[in-house]
C-alpha cells in the first residue's frame, strides 16, 4: 500500500502564523514575549538545539534568551536560577536544556520551574496537572505526536495506540494525551516480553525509546499508523528515527518522516506555549 | 482450572501489625499521629467508610479526627480547611471525602492538600510525583492492587496488564505503579472499541470503573489473573465488584474477592501513609 508521509512543516507553519500574529500583538501591548532557555551542559545536539530555538524565536518575534550555568552547575545553581526565573515577571517562559551536569537529574531541579511558565511541561507538578485534566503545559513532542496526528485526519477516539517508551519527558505524558483523545493506549517499553505483541494488534505505533530502526515491519499490521519520535544520529551525523522507514513504508498507512515529521511541530508547540504563558500572566 | 482467591486480609494483617508497632513508636515519642477526613457530604457510603476509617485507625492507634464542614460547603470553604489542616503541624494527614458537594470537583480542591500529607495521594502534584517516579503518596486503592499481586507472588515486570478504567483515583495511578514494576500497560475505558481485544491478551486484567459485572469469562484468557477494584452496590445493599466472579471462576488462574480483597489492603496502606507522614515530618 501507499505510506502517507505525515510532514510537520504545514502544521508547524500554520501554528507559526497565529503565534506571529499574537506575539506581535503581545509585544504592542509592551515588551515581546520572552522565553529564558537555561543551559549546563556543552553537549554538540544541545548546542544545535538552542540555535535552531533562537532562530525560530527570533522569526516569530519572541525574545529569546539563552541562560548559561556553565557545564560545572550544581543542582542549587541551577534551581537557584530556575526560581529566579520563575519569579521575575519579565520572563514568561522557561524551558530547561539537558543533559543536566553529571549528578544532576532534572527531577532534582525540575519542580524550580513555575508551572505557568513551564513551557516544556517537565515539572512533577506540569505532569501532574496533565494527567489530571488541568490547565497546563504538556511537553511539546508528546503534544507535537497528537496534533499531528489530528492534522493528518488520523483519528484517534476509540482506537488502539501502542507507544514505546516511557520516558517523563514523552511517553507517559503522551499517554495522558491520548486518554484524553479517548484512544485506548498501551504503553510498552525496553524491559516489554514481547514488543512485537503489543504493537501488531495499534491502529497507531509511536516510538519514542530513542534506538535507531527498532520498529520494523514486522512490529505493524498492514495500514497502521507510524509516529517516530525518534532523533539518533548515525555514525554520519545524520538523524535517524526510531522506525526503519524503508522496512515499514508500502506496509503503514502513514509515517512521519525523520526529520520534518514530529520535530518541527514539537517546535511551533513550544512557542506558541511561551505566548499562551505571555496572555495569561501579563 | 482452580482459581485461587487472591484476599486481602492476610497482608492487611501483616501490614497492620507493622503499623501498630509505627504508631505506639511514633506516641511514645509525643502525640500520636493523627488523620484528619476532611467530610462535606451525606452519603450513606461515604458515611459508612468514614466510620471504618475511624474504626481502623482507632485500632492501630492513630488519632482520626472526622472534620466535618456541611453539605453546602463551598469549594472556597474547602480549600480554606486543606490549607489550614496542612499548615497544622498537629495533622499528620488529610484525606478528603468524596463525593464532594455539587458544584466542587475534587480537582478544585485537591491541590490545597500540601503532598507531604496527602495520604490518598489525591492532589496534581501528588500525581505528577507519581509519575516522575519521585517521592510522595500513591492513591491507596492503586498501591493496594500492586501489593496485593506482589503479596500473592504475582510477577509483572515484563507481563501484560491490561487495566480497565481512567480515573485520577485508580487507573491513571495504577499505571504508574505498573510501569514503575515493569509491567507492559494498557489502559482501556468506556470510549474502547473492543474491551475483550484488549483485555483477552492480558496476563493480568484489573477492573476499575465501577460497573458491576462488566469483565466476564468472554474478556479474559484461561489463566488469566483478575483483579477487582470495583465496589458497586446492588439493589440488596450488597456490594459486587466489577467483575462477574461466578463467569470467571475456573478461567481465571486467580481473581480478589469483593468485599476481601483489595479493599482491606486499600485501608492498610492509607493508615501506613500516616505513619510514614508522621515518621518524615516530626
Amino acid at each position: 500500500m501507499d505510506t502517507t508521509s505525515l510532514i510537520g512543516k504545514d502544521l508547524a507553519a500554520s501554528l507559526n502564523a497565529d503565534t506571529k500574529a499574537r506575539a506581535a500583538a503581545i509585544t504592542a501591548q509592551g515588551a515581546a514575549p520572552r522565553l529564558a532557555l537555561v543551559i549546563a551542559n556543552d553537549d554538540p545536539a544541545s548546542v544545535w538545539y538552542v540555535k535552531s530555538l533562537n532562530r525560530a524565536a527570533e522569526r516569530l518575534g519572541i525574545a529569546c534568551e539563552n541562560v548559561d550555568l556553565g557545564v560545572d552547575a550544581t543542582a542549587e545553581q541551577i534551581r537557584a536560577k530556575l526560581t529566579e526565573l520563575s519569579a521575575d515577571p519579565t520572563v514568561d517562559g522557561i524551558m530547561l536544556q539537558t543533559p543536566l551536569p553529571k549528578g544532576v537529574g532534572l527531577d532534582d531541579v525540575s519542580s524550580a520551574i513555575t508551572a505557568a511558565k513551564d513551557v516544556d511541561g517537565v515539572s512533577p507538578l506540569s505532569l501532574g496537572l496533565l494527567a489530571s485534566g488541568l490547565p497546563g503545559f504538556p511537553p511539546a513532542t508528546s503534544e507535537a505526536v497528537v496534533e499531528l496526528a489530528k492534522f493528518h485526519g488520523i483519528p484517534l477516539a476509540g482506537r488502539l495506540v501502542t507507544v514505546v517508551g516511557r520516558s517523563n519527558v514523552v511517553g507517559k505524558p503522551l499517554l495522558q494525551l491520548l486518554l484524553a483523545e479517548n484512544a485506548t493506549v498501551t504503553i510498552a517499553h525496553s524491559r516489554t516480553a514481547n514488543l512485537s505483541a503489543v504493537t501488531t494488534p495499534a491502529d497507531v505505533v509511536v516510538a519514542a525509546v530513542g534506538r535507531a530502526a527498532l520498529i520494523t515491519a514486522d512490529h505493524i499490521r498492514e495500514g497502521a499508523v507510524v509516529i517516530d519520535v525518534g532523533t539518533n544520529e548515525d555514525d554520519n551525523g545524520n538523524i535517524t528515527g526510531d522506525v526503519h522507514a524503508p522496512s515499514v513504508t508500502g506496509k503503514a498507512a502513514a509515517l512521519t518522516p525523520v526529520p520534518g515529521g514530529v520535530g518541527p511541530v514539537t517546535t511551533a508547540l513550544l512557542m506558541r506555549h511561551v505566548i499562551q504563558a505571555a496572555e495569561s500572566t501579563r
